[in-house]
């Protein structure tokens, strides 16, 4: 199985076991998390660029497969993402690194299937 | 194997070579680490939903899966469970939710098996 | 003025104007924060007692005051209080000390004012 | 005096000397933080953008204020800061609050000299 | 595949790569992440050992396998290794365990082949 | 005041007040904290050394200021120290850029006294 579909499978499969839980708070956030993204003052793709910088900073492997998903759907190409790439490391260090090497392959299979 | 047997066994066989290794720093650190959630002032169950909600904001899987086992045969119960997660979501953001997705995994295993 | 007093006056004055602002996803994760911590499966003087710890591994100044302020009027006494830095220094090393330290001052002038 | 003057003062004097101690690896990161938000497959603003965002949900107070001074100008507006600032916290959650406290703080006064 | 294979070559591979997409800030990171642990002031064994402790406490499982692999051909023997481990796992507390756990796996390797 | 006196000052009376408290995790950890650092297999110069890049790389500034102090005491010299600092803005990227204008600033006061 590819890595995106992997994640999206086991993304989605959990999603699903915690909404059906039911704890009003994880569910609001969980919300929010759908509507702070969209068009507002700022545009939705110019919100993803920034929440992959951040989950790239904050060595989220998971986060960083998400938004690069999310910037592929919106059209961020791959001279861009290079860009968020090297942000990103510039700030964090090279602690980032590993993300990085994974972020490159995940980017790598999203744009050649 | 299930993720449960399977990390305890990981945990049990490297905590002996660490402990043979014979460092006494790190010995005598994961002496504190018996002791400190031992009833006092406060009870054990409440110190574990203290490590528990510590180890989702500090994002370490495999401190989840820990506490979750204590808290588990601690009788901490899944509605208990659930309001310790949205603390830890809340305070920590969603930089936090795919942990929380491995959490709630462990946690179904525990609980139904 | 009292080390209490000021942090309590900035959060408030700074608050006031966050919501005067009008940020709808800020507003909700504000109001969220309220919610989050009443009492439900779990009373809210455990749910602060683990807002505390976490603030304290995650070394926030802030959060700590604002968690020991909420932890005094909840009537948690210094031998428990005492217990929630224990875990804290634990999971979070002595890089949590500094933060030990200025949260010692904190609650010191809290019981005896 | 002002927080901006005070914050742009500091940060001159001490890079200024960091410069003179003259440890090549620390002026090539120098130098490289100045060359990595210039205009290229994204524009200046929305590296800055991400900067600032980064920059607060890993809670670097400085970091924010140089950000935010890079942001006012280039023009970006309050709306816009305010959606970065809900970005940030919804990521890193309420650990950021302390830290939007100080960025909007830091923000009133660029707006208003 | 051994731990320590299946690492160098994900790394070789991915870091080609990243190196052949051309962002020059990136590429100047990894050229400057080369140039940093060269003999200087301070040997390499001694900078060596300072990246294998940051990358513990910042709880960076490959950037502590990297390192290992460094230590392990600068000739750092297994009572310093244990050294670094303690003086890490003290600052950054028992959250660091689980790295710890996965760095003696990863040291055994190394010096058992 | 001198930023040295004020450190030692305020960590002296502080250190004083928690072992007073008498919470037995603590004072063992504090004692552990003594002991880590002692010559063993590598020499107490080279554990203050990680101790102050862990210290710079997780972005502590008393902690910082601590073993910059003991650096000093044990013989660590300008350049070694700029060697440090580089390895750890290397490591943690420019985030910790404004941890090394309050070092600079505290390792200039330490030397020039």
């Amino acid at each position: 199985m590819s890595l995106v579909t992997e994640f999206n499978d086991y993304r989605r499969t959990m999603n699903e076991k915690i909404m059906a839980s039911g704890n009003k708070v994880i569910k609001r956030i969980f919300n929010l998390d759908t509507n702070t993204y969209v068009d507002g003052a700022l545009p939705e793709k110019t919100k993803e660029m920034m929440g992959l910088s951040c989950s790239m900073v904050l060595r989220c492997d998971d986060c960083v497969k998400y938004h690069l998903g999310r910037c592929y759907e919106l059209g961020v190409n791959s001279a861009e993402i290079q860009e968020i790439f090297s942000v990103a490391v510039l700030i964090g260090g090279t602690i980032v690194v590993p993300h990085l090497r994974r972020a490159t392959e995940y980017w790598e299979e999203l744009i050649n299937t």
